[in-house]
């Protein structure tokens, strides 16, 4: 079984990039050649579409459960079948549930996840991340706990000053780091990664040198703000370490190429980040 | 539509306790009379079962997600159709999911709601709430954000230190009531009320000054070693303001009574509960 961060990494150095597509569809923003009868099953075929056209130009993807789950019992099973197909198509997934409980519940998260990888919500703390640590090292999969996020209110509490003179992030960043090292593998990172939204390069710094062995999924570039300066900083010096992950610039492609098949102009823009991102390392 | 916290609050007062009963099955721990068949088809048919032995005693269920997400999509259509059953028996029921994202995605996981209150993860901060708080006002619904929980992992995180004197639960808790403030129903509670595991005594009184407008959902009570002394100080002086729970206590009554019917065994519990926390009041 390989480890969760080797088989990452393979991945993103065969696709020459470390880039995440991020499919969180909102059914109105959908190109017009697909939004007609169901909604849900518009979803499930424009999914199927997008799937394909990025396949080739990014090692990974990142499905948004809110999105899904919207649609109740029938919705979750798009989201399953949009995994599974994701999987057969050779990309790495994660699914974005940022679940978050303790005991059982954390364990039956754990269990429901059919994705390579989960995100997780650490406020619980240890114990809430633990039954998580657990499932994922039996059957190879990873985890990405939320430690800064990149939206505006994400200050609100992340970052509150301690009185040891840390922030409240810089804290969950060291019970991640800690929890972490219970997994390693070859290439000297965890399967447990952290989520470190593309922000200030300052702060993505002096969270790198707190979480040295983990991988960071980095929401947020593109249509969020973030440039690739800015994400340079969630890299480590050995150019690996960072997972950049673009949503509305690469999914809504067709609304700034309306001219082209909606298909091709999500391929362009998962080819666009791909470049962008690997001229910076 | 009536308010929420007032929905709760009169639901209580009918019942003569503001007790709630948690619903978060694991197959093997049901009564043999039911571990039967698909493991699924057993939960549905106990927990159709369950709800009619408690709901003469409590005014509210809480059923947990995770325990019916481990079966997929076939599993949230349980998880839906218990609330129903529940909503048809005249209880109240959360959603006890601790769902938390940003933006559209919190709109998602607000719209996919189908109990009357939802449970949530405020480490995103403000403008991961707000899209909950939009959904619930529109609805009628109501909403537990996670402030201080009762396991042993949660101090890593939220009984840290801040530079001001506060733990990071109290400024949480400060977040919660400034967010809550914007819907106060007639008897002077918010819709937005905060999880407060019942822990120590003093803790939960500073918690219960941050936040006088909000319902405090108590879990814990019972098997978890929460005694009525403790949840005592979750209530308001008029002795309103909390909804304290108990799970294993009740769901698995017929481990300690296994010469009775389970459904008999549960009831029972449910009544005990019932008065424990009336008793106090």
């Amino acid at each position: 079984m390989t480890h969760f961060a080797d088989k990452l990494l393979d991945a993103c150095a065969a696709k020459g990039a470390p880039v995440c597509v991020g499919v969180d569809p909102v059914y109105d923003r959908l190109p017009d050649a697909v939004r007609k009868g169901d909604p849900l099953d518009a979803i499930a075929n424009w999914g199927a579409g997008l799937l394909e056209a990025v396949a080739d130009h990014v090692p990974c993807v990142k499905i948004q459960s809110a999105c899904f789950e919207r649609y109740h019992a029938p919705g979750v099973a798009v989201f399953e079948k949009l995994l599974d197909q994701a999987h057969q198509l050779g990309l790495i997934t994660i699914g974005d549930a940022k679940r978050g409980d303790i005991g059982i519940s954390a364990a039956h998260y754990a269990a429901a996840n059919t994705a390579d990888a989960l995100t997780i919500n650490s406020y619980l703390g240890d114990d809430s991340i633990e039954p998580f640590m657990e499932v994922a090292q039996s059957n190879g999969t990873g985890l990405f706990a939320l430690v800064r996020t990149s939206n505006p209110g994400g200050d609100a509490l992340q970052q509150l000053q301690l009185a040891d003179g840390r922030s409240v992030a810089q804290a969950v960043a060291a019970l991640i780091a800690r929890i972490g090292d219970q997994s390693i593998g070859d290439s000297g990172y965890s399967l447990l990664g952290a989520v470190v939204g593309a922000t200030k390069p300052s702060e993505a710094a002096s969270l790198r040198k707190l979480m040295p062995q983990q991988i960071f999924l980095v929401p947020g570039f593109g249509a969020q703000g973030g440039t690739a300066d800015d994400v340079k900083a969630c890299f480590n010096a050995d150019g690996r370490g960072a997972l950049i992950t673009a949503s509305r610039s690469v999914i809504y492609a067709h609304q700034s190429c309306p001219d082209i098949d909606w298909q091709q102009a999500v391929a362009n823009s998962a080819a666009d980040l791909n470049h962008q991102i690997a001229s910076i390392l």
